[in-house]
């Protein structure tokens, strides 16, 4: 199993249009084949600058890089990711052995 | 729900016996009051340098807070986190609404 997590920080204000349409669009990753257990969810811990953060499990290393490439995936970063969001950090997890 | 994240790094060498003993230590917040899921985690994303993820659940902020003053977690920073943890970033998650 790998958690692929990352937290982030968007350009629009909290409530706005904007941050609604870029909402809409991130959820609809969780559709790509593989991606398993996805969550949106809000960041609200004070020791740190994020508003939010996305989870998804994939079983397999080959899955994972499946999503990564997959053109919904690509498209999504081109279109909103890189435009819309200021600020964020990518934290990827396994079980420990 | 709270999930309650934390990613670090320690000042322990990979596979050392310091490691397994702060390991070994952090396992047990796992038995205090409130924590559910707990989770003690590999960081495996290239796109940070922390090593280990810790990710827990609490019902209610009542119960976090519970967790927070709890005896055995603050012997516990005051024994091992402090001492023994080199970087870490805080992050908490709550369901998007």
């Amino acid at each position: 199993m790998i958690r692929h997590t990352v937290v982030f920080k968007l350009i629009h204000p909290k409530d706005s249009a904007g941050e609604k349409v870029f909402l809409d669009a991130i959820k609809k990753l969780s559709a790509i084949p593989g991606v398993q257990k996805f969550e949106l969810l809000k960041q609200t811990g004070s020791k740190n600058n994020y508003d939010y953060g996305l989870s998804m499990e994939f079983e397999t290393a080959k899955a994972y890089e499946g999503y990564n490439q997959h053109p919904d995936h690509t498209a999504f970063v081109k279109t909103f990711w890189i435009k819309e969001v200021r600020d964020f950090l990518e934290i990827d997890y396994e079980p420990l052995k």
